[in-house]
């Protein structure tokens, strides 16, 4: 099956230099993908002069003519940058010419372009923005990582339906294991949202295994497929897991420079570091979707190098190939027509 | 300065296997320090054997005939095991026979009780826990890691105020750097609360440095001496770090198992990597303050071992030592005292 996505080229901390060696190692490796590579076309057409050779009609430029900066407030992009290289990705994704778009711009302004642009799957209140994380079983998924602060026990309960079809759609499996994030796993704990979730997960169809505490997102004592939190608590917890494998990749690495001996240990024990240090890449976990609109936004992080960038896109051609958002959609429908029946 | 602990001796998941050796290390290192320990009396006498000869009148036993299980509701405990090891040991703090209490049992039982027999400190609303993380700076103080969910701003600005009188204390630092936790650096970022609480922060007398990001836990771009946040965000954060490292160590272990080569590369890398490990041992962090009530309850880990407990007895010996509890008092008393000046 073929796959067209739209890449914001120009976004991102590195823009082309990133989006541009990315691309092309993903046209490389799937040849049934297509890219409608975004942005300022003088730029582009030099970038891509080779490219649009060898990969024909497997690539094309879009021209638009800003570029959101990164710390620009959604609101003034939304409002000044209407030709910008984000909107107009977003832009073909309403008009059915990309199946999904992929930006590694400014997050805030990424979604209110996509809300104001694809628009809410009717019945949903909130967009979320659902990622994968390692763990100690492979990994887990995460929802929200930060669309929404507040969020009600409706939109957690909101969530959990869509990631649950998220996580059914790019794992392959029937009834993932769906926790909600707590501060801890007895009844009484946790404040009001997250107990009147509890109840709504309890009583639905999902397969809700009660709540989880936030070591179960990389290393809990079961495994949990899907967890759902407020987007508050969700970014906080991802960044403090990003803190802490800073903190100790930089500790084993000073522990091994110390002096002689200790970079001989580490000679020797080098191939078996690159190993360890690949496990754990966080690059190979880059790419956050955006769901719960009328269209399939893929956020990347906005320093991510060439490698993370492709697996951006990687997550893009996957989550079109398994028709996530129409998926979610009709999973959507289904529920309210449920209701409309009680 | 002689420093009088009660010790909880029957709390945790191991109670006397675990309290009683981290005790008389204690006891042993350092010769100011006097132990009152509380629970059984038939047990502890036994245990204590040698103890009483060898330190003589610097250890006692205090019995206690009930022990407050590790899943016990709060409330619970505190109807029905008025004769706890956990809530005698407090009685003692109250009754200024003890200058703190340290105990590894259930949290939720330890802040009830605690709260209920200690009372608060005046113009306090909330008790909050606070504790020491890591950090590629040397490390981080952060509250509130779990008493409290749904902070109010004034609840979030009062959490500053007394983790500052803690870092001082502890750090003898005179204005510690303080962040407010939050999900990006930008104004226009976070929940209502955390927007108002920054408000208060901007015009207090506080050293405000700003929202800082859940990264800037261990390894931010800046060192960050306090950070403040709800305990249900603060808790997560905390736990999510507990599993990141859990699983990247699992991750490291399994890639020195892997093979003869790769196990005779970890065989020449043991040296180091013990280092290594030991720099972001856990056990070294063990240990949180109740704070905001009138008199000291230190929470050590449940599932603490002998050097795990003994970090959290140190760590009653150096607040009580600097005065923590008057000094926020004092603290709270001139703040309240210039709100009705005003």
């Amino acid at each position: 099956m073929s796959v067209t996505l739209s890449i914001d080229a120009m976004g991102g901390d590195f823009g082309p230099q990133v989006t541009i060696p990315a691309s092309l190692t993903c046209l490389q490796k799937n040849p049934n993908l297509k890219l409608i590579m975004v942005g300022d076309q003088t730029i582009l057409n030099e970038l891509l002069a080779d490219a649009l050779i060898t990969f024909k009609d497997r690539i094309s430029i879009q021209h638009a003519s800003q570029v959101v900066e990164m710390d620009e407030p959604p609101q003034k992009a939304l409002k000044n940058k209407k030709d910008s290289s984000m909107r107009v990705a977003i832009n073909l994704v309403r008009d059915g010419e990309a199946d999904a778009c992929v930006s590694a711009g400014n997050t805030g302004a990424l979604m209110a372009t996509a809300r104001f642009v694809l628009k809410m799957i009717p019945g949903i209140d909130r967009p979320a923005i659902i990622s994968t994380l390692p763990s100690v079983f492979g990994h887990t998924h995460m929802l929200d990582l930060g669309a929404n602060v507040d969020s009600s026990a409706e939109h957690l309960y909101q969530f959990a339906v869509m990631g649950e079809e998220v996580v059914k759609a790019v794992e392959n499996i029937e009834r993932p294991r769906i926790g909600l994030l707590n501060i801890g796993e007895e009844d009484m704990k946790g404040n009001e949202q997250v107990k009147a979730a509890a109840k709504l997960l309890e009583n639905s169809s999902l397969n809700y295994i009660g709540y989880v505490e936030g070591n179960s997102i990389n290393a809990g004592n079961i495994k949990v497929d899907l967890i759902v939190t407020d987007g508050f608590v969700g970014n906080v917890a991802l960044k403090s897991i990003e803190g802490a494998a800073k903190m100790i990749s930089t500790k084993l690495k000073a522990s091994f420079s110390q002096n002689l001996l200790t970079k001989l240990a580490g000679l020797v024990a080098y191939p078996v570091l690159k190993l360890f240090k690949d496990s754990i890449d966080p690059r190979l976990y880059n790419g956050a979707s955006f769901i719960g609109l009328r269209g399939l936004v893929i956020k990347s992080h906005g320093g991510a190098d060439a490698l993370a960038f492709e697996t951006a896109i990687h997550l893009a051609e996957v989550e079109v190939g398994h028709d996530v958002i129409r998926k979610i959609s009709e999973r959507i429908e289904k529920a309210l027509e449920q209701k409309v029946t009680e």
